[in-house]
């Protein structure tokens, strides 16, 4: 790994993504004590940092591989996201969900041109539908998080962040399957000026705290989490780039991830998931350590069913 | 009235006010027909374009007048604009409010440094709590909508838009008492190439639809609409001026405006008034006739109270 490969990635996605905007809160620095870039991946094509990462994947196939297409399991936002980045690329994108998804989520991907194939909703079936399509077709199979393409595109959020905030002390993330923090601790380290990484969990998912503390990984036995983005698992790619590069992890309950989320709402007056709140969470469980730093948040994304507020 | 006047406004308030975004959504634009603009105003301070007339209103008063203070009544944005305005240029702010009014709206007064007065709910009681403080400290009325200097402060947000995006057909922007829909048809006319202001207004709330028709001011019998920005009614100072430049009103439905809203928070990814999605509503019920245009719209405040969204 090196830094020119991470330029490389970001030069190449650069116009199949946008370079997000970057915001400020008066009251949420003062209430915090630091001064908070928040960086607005909710503003993302199709809503979520993961664009950049499957857009990465897809475009570093061969022509040969591009043209079987590519195929995922998902129920979230990288299902949406493969869907996007293929079609911008004109290559078939297959995509395994769960039966039981929203139909918010199975209509996203066929808006996008992805195709559906439903199956049982344990991890089980997905993998053994995915492997199916594999041979089937000769796509080829892109993980959601735990791949060194996913991840390196993932951290170019970091990098533009970097790239206009040159002087951060330390930038916060959420932490679910580990491609953002991993990609966003490899980009701290290549772009910052000894800017470090901190990572923003669940209680009721706290896998990648664990891990750390364990150094293997560990893995979460409930997920009862309003973060649902954070449900998935740290991979094998992606954990040893975290044990290396990240700092620490801090762990939020519910109720803060709830208020962190409605002080985003409120005081930024955007639309973001509560995935993204529990950085922000995270930050100010623990803000007696970071008083009068530079503080970067990514705010991960803004694909919210608004019949399911928890306000 | 002149160009002139306008440019030496927005010159004067620059220095208190954002200079807001204009966002876009693909999606939107699709169901819509034509390429739509929102000026995003949510992301004013204090989070809505009231602090654009306030801060004029204000800055156009002598020194003697300033040292005295400013008063208003309102349980709105308003309160908190001349709040806020007020303290940026450390002038007093009494601020009547109806004792009814949400702990919020008072506390978010008082944050911002007003000086709150408390009466009761009808508008002769706050009339007379207004004109009360007017006679005790010799501070200067201040009205929310009713206004000239008020009037071409709020204009600003369009001249802003039709500066960055010059050859819109249309702006459309929601209509409540009159000051922005007055303010913005000014603009369109100075700043515009041939560009024309339409208002949207619930079918609950028609009073500029009904005195446009009949050539008076006509009053609300009841309020019972979710846009609760739209609730006041047009004045004498405004009223010439959208019967002499505003093209046209259109009525939407309550259910038009929460589909609208939904629409914006969902693409758009941001945190609006109902209000705000009036101005949508309007143009997707009437978008026959727009289609293939340019068309800026006013996002007008993000003020909402979370506990009560219609989701």
């Amino acid at each position: 790994m090196t830094k020119d490969i991470f330029i490389e990635c970001h030069e190449r996605i650069k116009p199949f993504i946008h370079n997000t905007p970057i915001i400020k809160s008066e009251l949420i620095d003062k209430l915090v004590g630091a001064k908070i870039y928040f960086k607005c991946d909710n503003f993302q094509k199709m809503g979520a940092f993961k664009m950049r990462g499957a857009t990465n994947a897809i475009m570093q196939l061969s022509n040969t591989e591009k043209r079987k297409g590519v195929v995922t399991h998902s129920s979230g936002n990288f299902a949406q996201a493969l869907s996007l980045g293929a079609k911008s690329l004109n290559v078939p994108a297959y995509i395994v969900m769960p039966e039981s998804a929203a139909d918010v989520k199975k209509e996203a991907v066929k808006n996008y041109k992805g195709i559906l194939f439903e199956c049982k909703s344990t991890l089980k079936d997905r993998e053994d539908k995915a492997n199916e399509i594999v041979r089937e077709k000769g796509a080829c199979f892109i993980h959601p998080s735990n791949d060194l393409n996913v991840i390196i595109g993932q951290g170019t959020a970091c990098k533009e962040l970097l790239e206009k905030k040159t002087d951060l002390d330390f930038v916060f993330v959420p932490v679910g399957g580990g491609g953002l923090i991993a990609g966003s601790a490899l980009a701290a380290k290549y772009f910052g000026k000894n800017c470090k990484v901190i990572g923003g969990e669940p209680f009721e998912v706290d896998d990648a705290y664990r891990s750390l503390k364990s150094g293997k990984i560990e893995t979460n036995l409930s997920t009862n989490t309003i973060a649902d983005g954070l449900k998935t698992q740290l991979g094998d790619i992606n954990f040893p780039i975290i044990k290396k590069h990240v700092e620490r992890i801090i762990r939020v309950t519910e109720n803060e991830i709830i208020l962190s989320l409605r002080l985003i709402w409120e005081r930024l007056k955007i639309v973001c998931e509560p995935s993204c709140a529990v950085a922000l969470a995270a930050l100010i469980r623990e803000k007696k350590d970071f008083r009068n730093k530079k503080i970067g948040i990514i705010i991960s994304g803004g694909n919210v069913d608004l019949s399911k507020l928890p306000f």
